[in-house]
Order: structure tokens, then sequence, then C-alpha cells
């Protein structure tokens, strides 16, 4: 199996940087007052397209050889993973073909359609989601990105946590990252593994309503994730096999809350940090305040993935 | 009458400057693509108490002198200003007196309680509100800070912008701030007049519910705000005397927009930037939307002047 190394790990850095914002480290006193605890939010919610998922996209297609990528890439996914592909081909100017469930969400379709990305609707199901992706790869000789179990994406979204440990400026005791598919967990246990302190320990966070990755971190097998049902949209897809392997090995455990835990959250940031982070990116938050003597005295690293939620609900109350 | 000269404002800098966030000054592509500009904002809704006022309250009150300081300072308000008196207050351990009227927002309430202000309520009048704080000014022996029409709060807020002046790295063609009581924008035009260039024009921007400034400044005489409308809940206040006179000299024009406007480019930032900015804040974006061909191609600040927002209306959908 195709485990980064500390040197891809590095190029991918080296790679992207030109074409991602390093985004800001940000503390909370009144965050650290309620946690009792140091807390270090690296901001992936200003990235470009609003989430982490950039850095592992534009790893990821700017190592495709020229002769290849003009065909353009293709994925399916009406998540931050879509907006990631299209923007990152948008910037190197190749084609993105975007296949969608004909019932995606018209905010996520028309953010997808803003970076450029060629959308295919298709059947809301698995099957159709894959035969229409395979029968663009066939047509347009397009190559496939993949959202998470892939070596090169987990490389990219390693860099968001490699970027932390410089700018938390003495050695974090925990990091902690959201896992669905796991590609930003496995990175983040990669970047603490080769760039970071070996006292630093890994946490996974995750909904209760979609739990799979608790699952099969304590019965040491993969379990996928039926039926999911939880507001953190970001996190509702099955582990991914590279992925749990890291997983395995690197990560001391996966710590789950329920959804008014992760509402509970999200409120306090929105109010307190006056930044938008969608409800994936407050399960970690979530996990530290349900779990208050794991974390008491702890300097405590948290990767908030993004800032993508649909907004219209909230503002109809003001019209 | 008593306008802060250069030296006033530099020396609020450095009196001022350990007790307060240097905050960022942000860009972003979508909105730069949308107003055909280049915009600069200054996030003060990321500064200490979540806006600027921290700057004036703490540039006044570590101007009193130990023996009168010890007695406490008192004021009336039921927004940033309480907040950032009782701040201000509880970093120098002296005691901060806040008449609120009884039917204030129970967060408000909360918030400057969270920052160790002493609240005392009173019936919601003008009358009510100044006689029970002369009735603690006299108990107590406490000293007034005034909300905007003093020169040591307008060299206080002068502050925002003399930092963005040196963030923005060249110089701008246009710096915009929003008005209601004056202290904000007439310390940021002093602050261009003072470390500026002089190519760059002042402008206020203002809810067309409060529209006193524009009317005063066509008027060119003081015509308060009767019955004010608006969302933007920081701008309700008649502009004070030394604000209108600065105003008067420095600023080139007010601009005014309405709810719809300030709505719509609220939502903007939210969603394009993952910032909470309160109704206060977006009047100024409001403006350069709704002027696109005077600032067309220009170079634009705009100051964020908080973040303070009832959130629990937003989050009431969620649950």
């Amino acid at each position: 199996m195709n485990i980064p190394e500390k040197k891809d790990i590095e190029q991918a850095y080296l790679r992207i940087e030109e074409y991602i914002h390093l985004t800001d480290c940000k503390t909370s006193t009144f965050l650290n007052n309620l946690s009792d605890s140091e807390l270090y939010f690296k901001c992936e919610n200003f990235q470009k397209i609003g989430a982490f998922k950039i850095r592992g996209a534009m790893n990821t297609i700017l190592q495709i050889p020229a002769e290849s990528a003009k065909n353009g890439v293709v994925t399916h996914s009406s998540g931050n993973h879509a907006q990631a592909v299209s923007l990152a081909a948008a910037l190197l100017n190749i084609p993105a073909y975007i296949v969608m469930p004909e019932n995606a969400p018209k905010v996520k379709v028309e953010a997808v359609k803003g970076y450029g990305g060629l959308v295919k609707f298709c059947k809301a199901t698995l099957d159709a989601r894959e035969s229409e992706m395979e029968k663009i790869r066939a047509d347009k000789n397009a190559l496939f990105i993949p959202p998470y179990d892939h070596p090169q994406i987990i490389a990219g979204q390693a860099t968001a946590a490699m970027e932390l440990l410089r700018q938390a400026d003495k050695s974090l005791d925990y990091l902690i990252a959201p896992v669905g598919g796991g590609g930003l967990l496995a990175g983040t246990a990669l970047a603490v593994k080769y760039f970071g302190s070996k006292e630093t320990k890994i946490i996974g966070a995750e909904p209760l309503g979609a739990d799979d990755a608790h699952q099969s971190f304590l019965n040491k097998k993969l379990i996928p994730q039926k039926a999911p049902n939880t507001i953190a949209d970001g996190l509702l897809t099955s582990l991914g096999t590279i992925n749990f392997k890291i997983i395995m090995d690197e990560v001391e455990e996966i710590l789950c809350v329920d959804d008014q835990d992760i509402i509970n959250s999200m409120k306090l940031v929105w109010e307190r940090m006056k930044m938008i982070i969608e409800p994936s990116s407050a399960v970690p938050l979530a996990a530290v305040l349900k779990n208050k003597e794991k974390f008491q005295y702890k300097r405590v690293g948290i990767i908030i993935s993004g800032g993508n939620i649909d907004l219209n609900r909230f503002f109809n109350v003001l019209t």
C-alpha cells in the first residue's frame, strides 16, 4: 500500500504553495477559558474554495503529465471536492467534468460552475454517479481525481497540519481533525509523524450519526458507513482504504459527538471568533468540550476544515 | 474645539497597542471581481470585544490619573461601547458602571457582564439613562466615558485606519467607514490626513433609515437623528459635535444605502469571506456596490467596524 513518505509531503507543499493561501492560525481567549486548554485553530475556512480540499486536488492535478492533462479531469461529488477539482483545473487551464446528483442543492451547483466546473447531472445513486463518470472518462479520456483514498490527495491535505505545526510556536499535546473519508485525518497524522513532536497525539473527531471511522477503529477492520444521518454534511462518506491503514497506525482515538454538540460548537465559533465554519468543522471543538478532562491544561491544535454552508436559510429570518 | 493632532493619534497608538489586537487586512477575489475594484477590509470584527470601540475606550481610560481612576468609570450604552468600557476597565482593574435600558437584549447584557461590567438597569428613555448615570457619577465619583463626541475617543478610533494604511501596501484611492455618532469616521479622516496620501478621499457610509450625517453634511449644520429605523443597530445615534466639524472638513461625501442593500452585502461577506460582520459593518460595501462607477478600478479601504450580532435567531432555524 502506497503511504506518503516525508518527501512526498514536502514536495506537495512546494508544488501547491503558490496556488493556495497560507491560512491563519487563530486563538480565542474565551474558548481557552471555556475549555480550560490552549486551542490553536488552523483556519482552512479562509482557504481558496473555502475548504482544505484545494490542497489535495491541486497536488494531484499538478502531477498529471501535460499530454494527458489537456484532456481534463473528472470526479463525482456534490461537496467541497467538486469545487476543489473545478478551481484546480481552472488554475491550470484544463477542463473539469463534475458529475453531480440531480438533487444537489442549487447553491453547490452554482459554486462549482462559478469555479469553471462543467457540471453533468445524473440520478442520485452511487451507481448512476459512477457510471456517468465512467462514460465521461472514456469519452474525453479525462483523469479521475479521487476525493480521499489516494496518496497524492493525502499528501496534499497533510500540508494544512504541516503549516499549523510551524504556526503554533510551541509543540502541541494534541492535534484533532474531523474524519469523513479520512484524507484530512490521515494527512494530519502523517504531518505530525514527519514534522511534529513525538509527544503530539492525533485524534479524529466524528459525528455519532456517521461513526464508521470510530467503529472501524474499534473493530480493527473497515466497516462502511450505512445510512448516515448528521448535520455534518462533509463527513457522511465511508473511510478510504489507505486512510484507514494510516489512521490505525498513527491515531490515538476517534471521539464522537452528537448533532446538538456540533451545533453548539459551531455557534460558539461564529459568535466568539466571528468566523463562519461549516458543521463538519465544529466536530473537533465539540469533542474537546465534551471531553474536558482529557484536554485540560493541554495545547490542542484543531483543523477547521471549511466554511461552506448554505446561508440562505439563515438569512431568510431577516426578510 | 479640541480636534486631535497628529501627535495625539501617534500617542494613542503607543498607549493602546499592547492591549488590542493588530487586526487583519483581508481581501477577496470574488468581491474584487464583483465590484470591479480592489477592496481592502480592515477586520475590526476580529478586534477585542468584537469591534473597534475598544480602541477609543482604552485610549481614554488609560489617560485617567491613577488617583481618580480607582473610583471607576461610567457610561450608558447597550451596544459595543458598553462592552469596550467594561473590558478596558477590567484590563486596568478598575470598576466599570454600565447603565443599560431595562429592555436591552439579554445577549448584550450578558456580554457586558462577561467583560466584568457592573450593569445598572434603568427605564428605556434617554432621560432615565442620563439621570441614572449622573447618580452613579455623583455616588461613586466615577468618570464618564463618552461614546464618540470626545477627542480622546476619536484619537483612539483613528488607530484602526492608521494600521490599515500601513497594511494595504500601496496608497488607497478611497477609504470608507460607516457613520453613526461619527467617532470612527472622524478618526479615519484624521488618520488619512496625518498618515495617508493626499490622493486618498474619505467617504462616510450611512443607512437611509438613520441618515442624519448625510442630512447634516448637505445642510452644513448638525441635524439630530429622529426616530431612526434600520437594521444597522450600531448607527442609530446622532452625529457628535466635534465629529461633525472633522467630517465637514475632511470627508468628501456621505453615501446612503437601504436595509436590503445592507443585508445583501452582509450575506456576501459571510458567504465569501467566511467572516461574521454586523449589519453596521456591511454599510460601506453596500455603498461600493451601489455606486460601482464611482469606485470602478479604484483601490478602496473599508473599515469593518465589528461582528457583534445576535446569532440566536439565525440558529433557531437549525433546531
